[in-house]
Order: structure tokens, then C-alpha cells, then sequence
């Protein structure tokens, strides 16, 4: 029976090779699942094709666009992802690791299509914190912005989740408005070839902006230079390799690995056999070490106990092995852990296994020549059962050698300083667990441990039930972590989308950073002026309001009878209000001073426009600073400035954020912040009063 | 004459060796000014003390105390200063060079010393964004949080700032926690070693934070790892050796460089010879030229001008020039550009003219082999003339060969986006100047030059006067620039210190994240319940306030009376809280409601403990937004909560940051936000009301 060759998306057409040449094998039963082919591609049109096309594509679009795009196809795979399920079984996962896969990729595309929207402008540009003034008259600021790099991401995964290994990184690339060339792992290639398959029959990406290259990478990063990103999850030495790519080193090609690590999981003191956090301790190692059959980079490889529980440790994990665990083939029933990707890599699971036991690590638990395999034939597949081990503090195998497989050791500590140390003698790692439901405990540890990690999970009584565990990356999370893990960082929301950004910092004039950045700078023009033509901003539509109209409005003077009668209304009479002479002590007022809350108030009071219009809402504020105090007998006069505009994609409205100032009669500025409001993309309906109707 | 030999200092011990291999020379005299040895030292040693001392000095002080430490420094240096000029005159540059240099240096620290307490908490973790919600009840979210990594940060300076190029590298390690190595450019050490004894002599700095290698590096980098940083400024060909150092490439220190690159200035269609923009280009191009004698990373080796312009710029150059331009010695009368730093450097820059003019650009103003030189002998100093050359935007040369010295080229343009293609010629840089008075020019060609340049200067009529510049990197931006400028980033304020952290993501309950962070997370415990012993938060002290204190009052009704009462009393009408038909056509309310502007000042009424007390003052507000409208009848309660507790080093008081919560009588959520106040360090004096005294 032949099976078919995998393709390449490349230049918007796929290409299926005429013959393969490597066979893909089912991880359980060892029969050809398909073949890839090494055939001459032309990769260096392909890059060319994701500069140019891919580009034009993502170019005119806003982040909110994208994100729009990213949830689309979610909800485009959420309807067809019962056809990759059968081939993640192939691959050796579970129903469950497959869910992680298949599921949890989708997760990501949704969580950037809301994230996108939320956390970012509806803009191209992205903009770095607030404009920084840098002189005393106000002429010159700068402002931090980020852009799009203009050439593409190539993203090599690792065989171990071929649909969210790919769609963690193609979403915030895509959001970036950066294209993207795939290159996934082998043993796994044929589900993410078919995930790939599904997203371009469904029409929703613009042209240019995924491609793939199963097999070999073909030397695509040759034609790679300073306008692209190169990521890479896999395995240590091949991100080294990597690293030295002249890409890299010499066309300033950015380079992100995310690299197996050994990661690591601390039963703290407090939690003794007694406590619910032991439970937890155990079955999240039972969990780490059988999920995608220990294949996860984020797995615990290491399991810090207190010396005198390692024996309570060991039994209770193999209390819960014998209860939980049974190995297998993913579709038959009652099988809770799988397959190995393959026999190739079972083998070096074994070799590892043996290394790390002639280092000083003992065989504690598991039998990997002596196993029950449920519905398969063990001798075909690429089966292991968990194993666990136990070393010495000392065994330095414990710390360096990783078995990419259910395998972890047991290690004993004897302070949580020694816990913290031998964490980081992993070199970096990508993530560990502390159990324990002592806050000064976990404050000593994540403090400790943190430098090392990417990622720290504090696992409790109390978030036990909602938590998503060890081994799981989340999309608002960063992912990554420095040394062995690689060095690099993804998703984590926005963070993940700025890796593909460059940022600059922009100087200039009010006026030149407004136009930039399409956010008002203080000093830029604004129309204020109630001449002929000048329209209350409240009366402008989404479509029609531009950033720098304005409305100023008073003087209004403040009385103590108005301050006094404020207090009562409210039942605000902190003494700085009511009392002279205290007020005068305080060392900031001099005597009795307005609320800051009448101000605000008023300020309203003079800057509305009350009949209705386009202003639907006054949704919040921020950035307040009372900066100067007002007296008895101060005038204040309110500018409010639009400031920033952000139409909703989806809504009738949108956001307008104005930067508004507050002054007295001398020009003091009394108090500045941004007022955030819903305004309606038309002239509303309800613009003409109601009781006219 | 014997000239001292530059010692090291190692240890916290200066270690001067016998005697000098290598001489350094005076540029403008040629006579030997000290000698640098290339004894043997224990770099190890060196590392490791940084590692354990320096980490010794710098773990228990918040970054509030160690920037207070830069400020001391930076007064200190202020009051020496005067010692390094004359030493800087030696090395080529004039007083205005110096002056860039060494109270450049100084300013750095001062910023740092500056923005480290105003922009970081008063403690030894930063903070990254909200905390981030993982589940629906509330019981699992994360937060981000960066700590300072546990190694050593080598810094390899180039020979053209040999104090800034020191400390802008020196103190943003030293906010984040991490000692430095530093090692000088020799051509230029002398200056350094001198700035660095001045520093050592204030015994300002802890102990280890601050080692120095003068000469050869030592291979230093053998030693550092996971936990090192190593970040270098000088050429693209030295920072690529670096690059693929085992340190890097094998054990993951992290690296980041700042290297020369093609920085270019694009004359705007819009900046005719009648406008003053075409004025500023000149005056920035020809100061970019002379100043430190072009020997900068930043200075203008491309101006791009509209074709048309060509000839009218080389005019004008050629004016302003002879106007005023003096070469020769930096103490000699009417200077304004002194010696390049060494003849072998003069001899470079001449190599790679000849380069750029076998490579078909023209030299157009200047000639190397007669100008005049004023106060030293030609001969003997590294001097050079202001060289100009022209080339048509098709020499690859004028994009590639940096001459590292008083050399620009003129190129001429047809489009704003020909100018902007012509700019990424230079495959990164780290800066470009565009000099337009156009808002719509400058947006296009800003947001099309960004993604290849780390700064990007808007020069016009309105910034000029207060502009520092195109060649002066600030602390408060980035300083770095993608592929050939190195694709590092350094200072741009906080960032710059979170270079030298790793941030990590935090997942656990509310409780055990709190602790971790010093900064409430919703769901915390609180102690709010009036039982004995309960306190109003605003009754305690900085020193006896805890995170989680916090005080519930209300409920408090709304009623159709408080709401007319209050538009009338405050002026705002807004027809949603007025008009019942118009509120109820509006998509967000359904009917009237009450202000926004009412719920906090009725909030602040309910929970504000009146009489004088350490809480001093409320100076902002932050994050507010209204979540459920409440419309008469509604009833209010409100839960203030302290969330972060910054105290001032140098003040009675400090800030304290209130998580406040508006709740109605279904318990939904109807305003969330932080109240940001002023409290006492101690009991107030005030505390005893002044009416009693």
C-alpha cells in the first residue's frame, strides 16, 4: 500500500513531491503513515514570497484585523479538528495529550484573537509606554515605537506537539504582521501537514502569509538576513547549531530556541505526607512523567524532596502509577499513557536511562524491559513505561542528562536554599513546580529560583482545582527560559508579539510624534477655538473626531462653601478639607484644599456636552496625578483633548481616550489623566433628544 | 620619562603590573601618555567575586537604594570631574567632546539614579504587567516578575567614550542587581582607568560591584555562563567573534551588542534651501562629521537629499564648513575638532575612503592630504580634515564601507520611499535623522524607516532649539539598533535595566502570589473585619501598614434626588444621567444612572477615616473603569485594600497604592481602581488634631 508523500505550501500553491524518501511510522503498530520527500525546493522564493506577498498581505492590516483573522480560523478549526485527532493517535499521543495539541493550538489562535484586540491598538504600529519629555519647554519628547519587520519568520518545531508547536508561534508572528515559513519535525510532520491543509482550504489567511517545508529545512536559512526571525523548539545542541548560522552571526538574522530543559518540581517542607499539597505533589510528577509519554520539554525531570521523604515520595508515586497508569495504544480502551513518537526515540530514552544510572542514579521504580502494553504490540511500538529514578544531591548525570521521556529522579534537599541551588544546576530551565501553601515559603523560592526559570508554578490547596498544572505553556504566559532552556521567549501575550517587532525610539516635535504615533502629545495642535466651524468634540462621530480636537472650558471658581457642601454630599471630610489649621500641618496643602473628586467632578461639568450624541460612555480613566492644590477661591479651567482613537471591528463603537488637564488661574497644572469613553462610529440616532420624537 | 602603567582593578584590590607592554599615545602630540600590560590576571577570581561579593553587596539593597547610590556617585564624579578633562584632550577630543563624554557619563548615572526610584518599586523584584487571571473562580492567575540574574555583566567599551560608554553600560547593571567587569578600548584606557579611580577613591560603591581590566580582555569570557551577561560596543566584525564564543553559543550568556553602522539623515522634499529645515540638516550633518572627528557609532555616514538638492548641499556644507570648522589640538585657541584617537585609526579611516571611492563614490569637500591644522603638529597628531563624498544611490560601497571617522556621503533620492529603501541598505542602524517640518511625511517615512533603525530623530523648526541632537544616545531612550548595528538595546530608562533580569511568569493562588510580589492580588487575604484589634488602614503608619489591610464601608443608596443634586451642584447634565428615555436608548445603561464622577467621591466618602492621620494626601488615581452602571435605588459598597507600599529613601513618607472596589447590593462589580496616596513614615505629629493643641 502506498501512502502519500507529504506536501509543501510554498508561494501559495501546495507542492506534492513525486516520491518520498523517509517513511513516517505509526508510533504504535509501526506501519507507514506517510513519506517525505527531499526534493529540491525553492526556498529562496519562498522567502521572497513572504516579503513581498506576504507582506502586502499583512501591511494594510490593523492588529485588530489580524486578531480578527487569528479567531476566524479557530473557530474555522474548531469545526473541522475531529479529522486530526486520528492522525495525533498515530503519533503516539493520547486522546488527552492529543486534546493538549489540537485543542490547546486552537487556545492560542483564540487567545491572540482577543489579546490582539484587547492589548493592542487598532493600528500597525504599537506604541512602548508613555512619550518621554526630554526638554523644558516641551518642544522636543521622543516616543518608543514598535514596527513590523519586514522579512519573515522561519519556525522549526519539535515533533512532540505538531499542531500547537506550530500555531504558538504562527499567531503572534501573524499578529506582528509577520509572515510565516513552517518547518515541522518528521516523526510528526503528517498532522501538522494536515493542520496546515485544513487553515489553507478554509480560505481565511491572506496570500503569503503561512507556507510549510516538510522534511528537511533545505537550507532556507541561507537566504535569511536582518529583516527575519528564525525560531526554533527542540533540542539543546540543535539550537547551538543554529546559533552559529551565519544567518545569525553575521546577517543579524533574530534567533529565539526554546530547548529542553531540566525542568523541575520542589516538595517544600510544609508539605508533609499529612497535607493535601503532598497529594498534589505526586500526581503532578505522576502526571508530567506519563502526558505525551514524558515527551514534553516542560516535563519534570527532577523531583527535590526532603531527604528524609524520598522514600514516602517513591511510594506514593508507585501507588499512584499502579492506580492510574496504564500503557498502551491512545484508542484502546482504559489507556492512559501512550507511545513514544518512535523507536528511534524510545532507544534514546533508554540510552539516556542508562547514562543517568552509571552517573550515580538508581532504578527506583519501572521496568522498561518488563512492561504490560494494552492493545498493541509492544514489540512494534514505541513503547516505555514510566520510570523513576533516585540520585544523590551530588549525581551531577541527575542535573545535566535528559531523558526525553516518563522518566524523572528523585533528589533529596536539605534547605530551601540547597532546593533553590540545585534548581539552577539544570543551567536554566523552562519551568518548576513549588508545592507548598506557605507564603513566606514560596516567596524565598520564586525569589530564589526565579532567575533560572521561565516560568514558576506555586501549586496549592488553594489553586489546585483551577490550576492548569506544570507542564502547560499558556498563551498569556511567557514561554522559554534562559541558558539550557535556550535563551528565548514566546507568547506571553503582547511580549510574544513584540519579539517581532523592531523597537525605535522616535524623537521630535509635539506635532511630528502625534502624527507618528496617532496619539495626541502635549504640545501638539489641538482645535479649541470656538470660531466657525468648531464643533464640540461631543458631537463628532468615531468617523469624523480627529486626535487634537478639543474643548477647553471654564474658569469656574471654587468657594468653601462649595468645598463644604461637597463634604457633606459625600461624607468626605478628610480634614484636609474641613479642618484649616490641620490641613495647614499636612506638608503638601497649606491650609484647607478642594477635593480632588470635586474636581474631576466638575471638570466633567464643564467639559460635557450633555444632550445626546456619539459619546455613549465614560468607561473609565487613568493616569491621574493631582499635581498642584486647589484653594478657596481658585479658578480651574478643563481642556480635554482627543487623544487616542480606536474603533471597535466588531461593535458600532469605539474607543476615544482623551488627555485632559485641569489648570488654575495661574497656568498651574492642578491634575492631569486621560479620560476613557465609548463613542458611536455615526451620529447616533439618539442624537436627535428623545423628547422630541 | 616613565609613564605609569594602567592598573586593574580586581577584587576590590588595584593591581598595578611592573611594568607596561604596549605604550598609549597622545593622538594630537604622539608622545606616550601611560602603557597597558598584558601581565597575567585571575580572571576567574574576578568573576567570582563579582558573583559572590558583588552579589553580597548588591541582594539586599532595592533598586530605590542602589539608585540613590548612582546619584551619590554622579555628585561625587561632578565634584572631580575636572581631573579627566585634561586627560580626555589627549585622547583627540575637544572640550565639547569631553564634555559629551564625562558629564554625559555623569548624566547617565543621575538619570538612573533618578528613574530607578520613580519608575521601580522600593524593592528587589520588578513587576511585569497586571497580574494575569488563569481561571474562573479566581483561584489560580499569574504575574510576571523579573529578578536579577546571579552572574556578572562584562562590558567590553569601545575607545571613543571612555567614561560614558563605561557607565551608561555600568549603571543600569548596577540598578538590576548585577557587579560589572569592565573593559576599556586601550587606545582610550588611561581616561578610564582615571574615572574609574575616582570612583573607587568615593568609596561610594559597594564592594565588588565595580572590577576593571585594562588591555586584553584576559579571556575572561571562559569563565561566564548562564547567569552572565556580555555586552560589547565597537565594530561589526569584533561583535561577531563574540557572538560565537563558546560562552555564548554553548553555555547561553547572554549577549548584546552596539556596533558601528551606517547611520544616514534624509533631507525631506518638503526642506527646501528656503526653509529652515534645510538649514538644520546642514548644521546636524557637518557637527555629526567634526564632533569627536566622526569617531562615533551614531554619526551620519549617509545623507540622503532629494536628487535635485545634491549640489546645493555639498554648497552648503562647503560653507558652513570653512565657517566653522577648525582643525587641531583640543587646548588650542578656536578649535572645534580635535584628533582622531590614534594614528592607526586615521590610517583606517583613510583605507576605507579609498574604498568608497574605488567603489565609484567622488570625494567632493576636504582633501587628507592638505588642510590646516591648528596648535599641534600634523605629523605627529592623528588629524584629518572633514571629508565629503557623493555617490548615486546604486554604490553598494556607500551602504557598506564605514569609514569611522570625519567622512559622510551624499546620496541622492527620488521618493520618500526610494529614500527609506536606501536607508535599510545599510541592513541596520542604529540611528537616522529625518528633517521635515511635514506631519504627513514625517508619519511616512517614520513607521517605513522604524523596523531597521533603534532611533529615528524628527528635526524641524518647532525642536530644533531644544533638540540634543542626531549623535547623542539618552539614557531615558534605547540605544542599539538591529543586524549590522549589532541588534542589541541599551539604557531607554527602566528597559535597560531589564536587560540584565530575567523575567519568569508566576502562577499560583492569590495568596502565595502576593507574597511573592509585595503587591496585593484580588483574592488575597484582607483584613477588614471590624473585630477587636481592627484598625482603619488610614490610622496606621508606612512603618505598621500591611499589604491586605484594608477597610468595606457601606452600603450607601443612590437615589434619582443625589443624582439631579449632583448634576446640578458639579454642571454635568450628561442626558444619561438626566434624560430617561435618551439613558435608556443609549446600548450601555438602560436608563438613567449614576455619574461615574459620584460613585468615587461618594466611595472616597464611605472610606476615607477623616481626622488627621499618616495618610498625608491623595495624589492620582489609576486603572478606574466602570463595570455596571448603577442606576437610583442601587446600593454602594465599597472595599479599599493596600496594595503596594513604596517607602522613600530620602522622604518621610511614601506612596501607597489602594485596590479599590466598588460593589452594588447584587455584589456585582461596579468600578474597579487604585488609589494612589501619600503616607507618613511615622505617627503623624497632626494625628493629634490641631484644635486639641
Amino acid at each position: 500500500m502506498t501512502t502519500p508523500v507529504l506536501g509543501h505550501f510554498a508561494r501559495d500553491q501546495w507542492i506534492t513531491p513525486s516520491a518520498g524518501s523517509t517513511p513516517l511510522l505509526d508510533a504504535v503498530t509501526g506501519e507507514e503513515v506517510a513519506s517525505i520527500s527531499d526534493d529540491e525546493l525553492d526556498v529562496a522564493a519562498m522567502v521572497d514570497h513572504a516579503r513581498s506577498v506576504g507582506h502586502e498581505s499583512l501591511r494594510p492590516l490593523t492588529f485588530h484585523q489580524r486578531a480578527l483573522i487569528l479567531k476566524q480560523l479557530a473557530l474555522h478549526l474548531q469545526t473541522v479538528k475531529d479529522q486530526l485527532y486520528p492522525l495525533s493517535y498515530r503519533t503516539g499521543a493520547t486522546h488527552s495529550d492529543s486534546w493538549v495539541d489540537i485543542d490547546g493550538g486552537i487556545g492560542v489562535l483564540l487567545s491572540y484573537g482577543s489579546r490582539g484586540r484587547r492589548d493592542m491598538p487598532n493600528d500597525t504600529v504599537y506604541l512602548d509606554g508613555p512619550a518621554e519629555p526630554l526638554s523644558k519647554n516641551g518642544t522636543f519628547l521622543a516616543q518608543h515605537i514598535y514596527t513590523s519587520l519586514p522579512g519573515v519568520a522561519v519556525q522549526i518545531n519539535a515533533f512532540n506537539f505538531p499542531v500547537w508547536g506550530m500555531l504558538e508561534k504562527f499567531a503572534p508572528a501573524f499578529l506582528a504582521g509577520v509572515p510565516s515559513i513552517v518547518k515541522p519535525a518528521s516523526p510528526s510532520a503528517f498532522l501538522t501537514e494536515a493542520t496546515v491543509r485544513a487553515i489553507i482550504d478554509s480560505g481565511i489567511l491572506p496570500p503569503g502569509t503561512l507556507q510549510l517545508i516538510t522534511g528537511s529545512a533545505r537550507g532556507v536559512m541561507d537566504h535569511l538576513d536582518e529583516r527575519d526571525l528564525l525560531a526554533f523548539t527542540g533540542s539543546a545542541s540543535t539550537a547551538q547549531k543554529l546559533r552559529t548560522d551565519p544567518a545569525v552571526i553575521v546577517r543579524g538574522t533574530r534567533f529565539t530556541a526554546e530547548a529542553d530543559s531540566l525542568n523541575s518540581s520542589v516538595l517544600a517542607p510544609d508539605a508533609t505526607p499529612d497535607t493535601p499539597e503532598f497529594d498534589l505533589f505526586v500526581r503532578g510528577l505522576v502526571t508530567e512523567m506519563t502526558a505525551k509519554a514524558g515527551q514534553k520539554c516542560t516535563a519534570i525531570r527532577r523531583a527535590f524532596v526532603p531527604n528524609a521523604l524520598q522514600q514516602d515520595v517513591i511510594d506514593a508515586v508507585d501507588a499512584r502509577i499502579a492506580a492510574k497508569v496504564r500503557v498502551g495504544a491512545p484508542t484502546a480502551e482504559g489507556v492512559t499513557m501512550g507511545a513514544l513518537v518512535s523507536t528511534a526515540q524510545r532507544d534514546e530514552v533508554l540510552d539516556r536511562v542508562a547514562e543517568l544510572r552509571s552517573g550515580g542514579a538508581e532504578l527506583v521504580l519501572g521496568n522498561p524491559d518488563d512492561f504490560a502494553v494494552q492493545g498493541a504490540d509492544a514489540g512494534r511500538g514505541a513503547f516505555l513505561p514510566p520510570l523513576l529514578l533516585r540520585a544523590d544531591a551530588s549525581v551531577a548525570a541527575a542535573h545535566a542528562v535528559e531523558a526525553f521521556g516518563p522518566v524523572s529522579t528523585v533528589i533529596g534537599y536539605d534547605s530551601l536554599e540547597q532546593a533553590a541551588e540545585l534548581a539552577a544546576r539544570g543551567r536554566g530551565s523552562l519551568v518548576a513546580s513549588v508545592i507548598t501553601h506557605s507564603p513566606d515559603t514560596a516567596r524565598t523560592l520564586v525569589r530564589a529560583m526565579a532567575p533560572m526559570h521561565g516560568r514558576i508554578l506555586l501549586l496549592d490547596r488553594d489553586d489546585a482545582k483551577e490550576s492548569t498544572g506544570h507542564g502547560s505553556p499558556l498563551p498569556t504566559l511567557i514561554h522559554g527560559g534562559p541558558g539550557r532552556a535556550g535563551g528565548g521567549e514566546e507568547m506571553g501575550g503582547v511580549r510574544g508579539v513584540l519579539h517581532h517587532m523592531q523597537r525605535t525610539a522616535v524623537q521630535g516635535s509635539p506635532d511630528l510624534l502625534t502624527a507618528v504615533g496617532s496619539r495626541y502629545v502635549t504640545g501638539a495642535q489641538l482645535d479649541d477655538q470656538r470660531t466657525d466651524g468648531w464643533q464640540h468634540p461631543f458631537r463628532k462621530s468615531l468617523a469624523e473626531l480627529k486626535i487634537g480636537d478639543a474643548v477647553t472650558a471654564g474658569p469656574r471658581t471654587v468657594t468653601l462653601d462649595d468645598i463644604e457642601a461637597f463634604a457633606r454630599s459625600t461624607g468626605d471630610e478628610f480634614y484636609a478639607h474641613m479642618d484649616e489649621d490641620a490641613a495647614a500641618a499636612n506638608p503638601f496643602f497649606g491650609g484647607r484644599v478642594a477635593h480632588g473628586y470635586l474636581l474631576l467632578s466638575w471638570a466633567a461639568g464643564l467639559f460635557v456636552d450633555p444632550a445626546p450624541g456619539p459619546v455613549l460612555a465614560n468607561t473609565g480613566l487613568e493616569d491621574l496625578r493631582f499635581r498642584t492644590p486647589v484653594q478657596p477661591g481658585d479658578e480651574i479651567t478643563v481642556q480635554l483633548v482627543a487623544g487616542q482613537i480606536t474603533p471597535r471591528e466588531t461593535d458600532d463603537y469605539g474607543e476615544v481616550r482623551w488627555h485632559t488637564t485641569i489648570t488654575n488661574q495661574r497656568d498651574e497644572i492642578v491634575a492631569t489623566y486621560t479620560v476613557l469613553t465609548m463613542v458611536s462610529k455615526t451620529p447616533q440616532p439618539a442624537a436627535e433628544p428623545r423628547v422630541e420624537q
